[in-house]
């Protein structure tokens, strides 16, 4: 058999795990990693700890968990694997099946052959074209360079304030690491919400967390320049015209896929401006492979085209797209769900599927669940989730669910992930086999209490309102909603609401039900800590006649107001 | 709509949660809850850590998250539920529908009427009828009694010694509560090993964690009588003739259903000793209804009945009788696959589905993978994961998951559960899109990384053999094979395992190729930490020629025996 020769342009995530997989499934083939930049194997994940002093060592980012540094040396003694750096390609011949580089410390340029070749170019950061933006002390976070930069920074303690510019996973991963360091931090968003992966509620409750902690936040508000002297920025003017004097600002608004050498090689770039491939990760030229941030994947729920540049994705599509390079296509990826998390202080964010907002977008008829309630026993420490599920009334299967607070979020988001893979309804939930014990959860799991609310709802016997809506009745001043806080007094006296509610402990309800408007349609809403009292309290109402009951779901858990107390 | 006249027998976890769920889904029948015993909805599965002090209030093992005491006066209140308490049901008429009562304070007698009855009469510890097991100091851990007896001991440091006999679930939790006490403690196991959720070698990782700690574990041996003096526990009698001394010893041998009742009153009783119970947890009486750890359920994956007294199937289990009772037969209970989950001081340990022992008994034809590896990166304090992955080489599906060490264990369990529940094969949780980010997890799960690892075996890319094939080998003088260690140096010297090993770091290795055996079909072995690097040697060492290449799973970190360093 000739040796196969396979070329793959790109040494972060997908590209050396492609070359680590082609080496294990063809020991002869000659693969060449060509990369542009200094490093291989970048945990860059990993970049927002390093910044943060979560660990002093940058060698971690770039050596094995033995300690061995992952350069050219690594690759070519451990796995016989030619790795170039500083070395960028140019072009890609498809007809001639060569690439051309350029090494970008010499200048110097050459032509590799290829059979098989592998684009993984990654990702570059959006950067607005906004005036100021080359300012001194203006970054993004995506490289070894940006990690150094920002860790000196913290190591210095010169800068006092910093804006972040962007409010999702890896803004608010920088927020966390530069606050950390003592730094005052602002985030600006444009969006009403950080962390686009929520619904609107529970990222709510993650900006009270990020304030909680001293985070300044500013929603629904854009950069309009970046102001400096000397070069060097001394602030940032918002759209609203506001300016912010600041010494360090942080771009984190997205990422974008590095398609341009594909694009120019004629490959056919998706509508999301990833470089289109199929199932095999192959591109529109049969011996062409891409995957990784440079890619547009299919959504498995919706199944249309999205980006979805995940550190995680982009090791498994390149573990794909190894397995069809060399053994002709055969396996194939499914795509993506859009699973995420994100470590918030002493919170985490995690989500997984379409939020409510994307499934209705997507043309769904959805119920859905707040659930607040402990990850665990109280005896055993327990701590606060909230959860939100969203189903597909039509079919009764999970379309999403997403999950924050400081209880155990990686793993209620897991068995969500789990959950849609799965292709599970509601029904299957309802009665899961998890593993139960007091250190690790409750015995009837979060997650599994919220497929009995949903089936509750969808059965029509609970009718939920959002802590948003009754926010707005409130702030609209509306008088017309009869508000039962189910609580015990020490409860009510300990923390409320304020919003005009009345206390009628549950114990007390059937006892007290003179003291309910008389109208039997007047609208009710009922409420305790997390709302199973409510609820209870609800169905004690409509058995007594009551016909416009509502449960405020998650109960004053989930309420991220201002609260009388 | 005449009331409905509901009994419940049993006021632990299933008895209450039909309660509460009646009560919801009717507000006007008639629901009584009857105990035996003078308390309600005990938080038992807590009672390990109470004992142990990881808290100090007994009262959080009886009281609602908000601390009201669940006693008959807050089931009236709150939820208009008659509970009895010290209240025995000692005959069921079923041709009346009436159960006979007797207050086992006063021996008042009673009779009360029903319409629909539920079984939930728990279950009791199975008791050895040997010599000496009424001595005082004798005890089991399944009752708030016994949990006061035990944290009475714990808080007068009076016993030195104390002797656990079993080591299950209960066994091992009540080691540690007592361990962290500073009581010296012993397990006696009759099997080979402890913990028979967990195959053999995982369960010998337990076992080395509990001696670590200081805990004793006398493995295949059995006690043949309790030994005392005037009334009083001074040792025990082991099967193999050894006598120990000790001041308390603590029967956890398992339990048994407590199905009397309702087989004196003519139901069927399934071949685990459990009452019989159709999926709509109803008997062999259309008016009588079983669940808890009364009754024998459905194996969801060999179909097998089996006996699975847990806490969390007790509520589940609990909530659809309830719906069944008063809806009518509507809702189903799947049925089990044995997920379970243990704590044992840094280590957790948890299995769901079948162990490779139980799928071999049940003749499935089964493939296994042991993966030893973090479950998050280095930097961010990787913890190690043991896990074992057992799927069904026919329709490649997942039937067991186990896992154990100081790591993430719940997660991966989790995760193994819901893969069994979706019924998701190795091709699908290949790629799986779980929630990434470094406090979390790796890149590549834990989990995907074992499917990984099973489709190599499966498309016979790698042949494994475990630590105890290999130990066996040594321990039987076997000098034929050749095991290859592939770290490096330093991690030579640091630890090893001293069995006739050659090291060949993989970075060597294809330059070495005259180190190995000159005969192609030589037995070779390799492996390294955790067998990442011993699997591309193997390959290396295959791509050469040879023939007979096996690579030890989970590597150094999967191997429970003494080491040479």
């Amino acid at each position: 058999m000739a040796q196969k020769r396979i070329v793959i342009i790109g040494g972060s995530a997908a590209g050396p795990k492609t070359a680590a997989r082609a080496r294990r499934l063809d020991q002869r083939a000659l693969i060449t990693l060509i990369e542009r930049g200094p490093d291989l194997s970048m945990a860059s994940c990993g970049y927002p700890y390093y910044v943060g002093g979560v660990f002093d060592s940058r060698n971690c980012l770039i050596e094995t968990p033995t300690g061995v540094p992952r350069n050219p040396g690594f690759f070519l003694n451990a796995k016989n694997i030619i790795a170039r750096v500083n070395c960028e390609v140019t072009t890609i011949d498809r007809a001639q099946r060569t690439v051309t580089c350029r090494n970008t410390l010499t200048g110097e340029v050459d032509v590799v052959p290829y059979d098989k070749l592998m684009i993984a170019t990654g990702s570059s950061p959006r950067l607005p074209p906004l005036e100021g933006i080359d300012l001194e002390g203006v970054t993004t976070l995506q490289s070894m360079k940006d990690a150094d930069y920002l860790r000196a920074i913290r190591d210095e303690r010169r800068v006092k304030k910093a804006i972040i510019i962007g409010g999702g996973l890896i803004g608010i991963e920088t927020a966390e690491a530069l606050q950390l360091a003592g730094i005052e931090i602002t985030i600006v968003e444009l969006m009403d919400q950080l962390l686009p992966f929520l619904d609107w509620q529970l990222a709510k409750l993650v900006e009270n967390h990020l304030k909680s902690k001293g985070v300044n936040v500013l929603l629904g508000n854009g950069v309009a320049a970046f102001t400096g002297e000397a070069g060097t920025l001394t602030g940032v003017k918002l759209a609203s015209g506001t300016e912010l004097p600041c010494e360090l600002a942080v771009v984190a608004v997205g990422v974008k896929p590095s398609s341009q050498l594909a694009k120019a090689a004629g490959l056919e770039i998706g509508v999301t401006g990833g470089i289109k491939v199929n199932h095999f990760m192959g591109t529109t030229d049969p011996d062409i492979y891409a995957a990784g941030d440079c890619v547009e994947i299919c959504n498995c729920i919706t199944g249309a085209q999205t980006y979805a540049p995940m550190g995680d994705l982009a090791n498994l599509q390149g573990r794909v797209a190894a397995d069809n390079i060399i053994l002709g296509d055969s396996v194939q990826f499914s795509g993506t769900i859009n699973t995420g998390i994100c470590k918030i202080f002493d919170f985490a964010a995690g989500a997984t599927g379409l939020t409510e907002a994307a499934a209705l977008k997507a043309g769904y008829d959805v119920e859905t669940v707040v659930n607040a309630s402990p990850d665990k026993p109280g005896f055993m420490g327990a701590k606060l989730l909230v959860s939100k599920m969203v189903v597909d009334r039509k079919t009764g299967k999970l379309l999403g669910y997403q999950c924050t607070g400081p209880g155990d979020v990686s793993k209620q988001v897991a068995q969500g992930a789990m959950a849609i893979r799965g292709q599970l309804t509601v029904a299957q939930m309802m009665d899961l086999d998890l593993p139960y014990a007091p250190p690790f959860s409750l015995a009837i799991d979060h997650f599994i209490a919220s497929a009995h609310i949903m089936d509750n709802k969808l059965k029509g016997r609970m009718s939920g309102i959002s802590t948003r809506q009754v926010r707005e009745m409130q702030c609209r001043g509306e008088k017309g909603t009869f508000f039962l806080d189910a609580r015990g007094p020490d409860e009510f006296e300990a923390m409320r609401l304020g919003i005009g509610e009345v206390l009628i402990p549950l114990g007390a309800l059937r006892k007290r039900l003179g003291d309910l408007p008389p109208d039997k349609n007047h609208p009710i809403v009922c409420y305790c800590k997390i709302s199973l009292r409510g609820y209870e309290a609800a169905l004690i109402l409509m058995d007594a006649g009551y016909t416009n009951v509502r449960v405020m779901e998650g109960g004053i858990m989930a309420w991220p107001f201002p609260r009388e107390k």
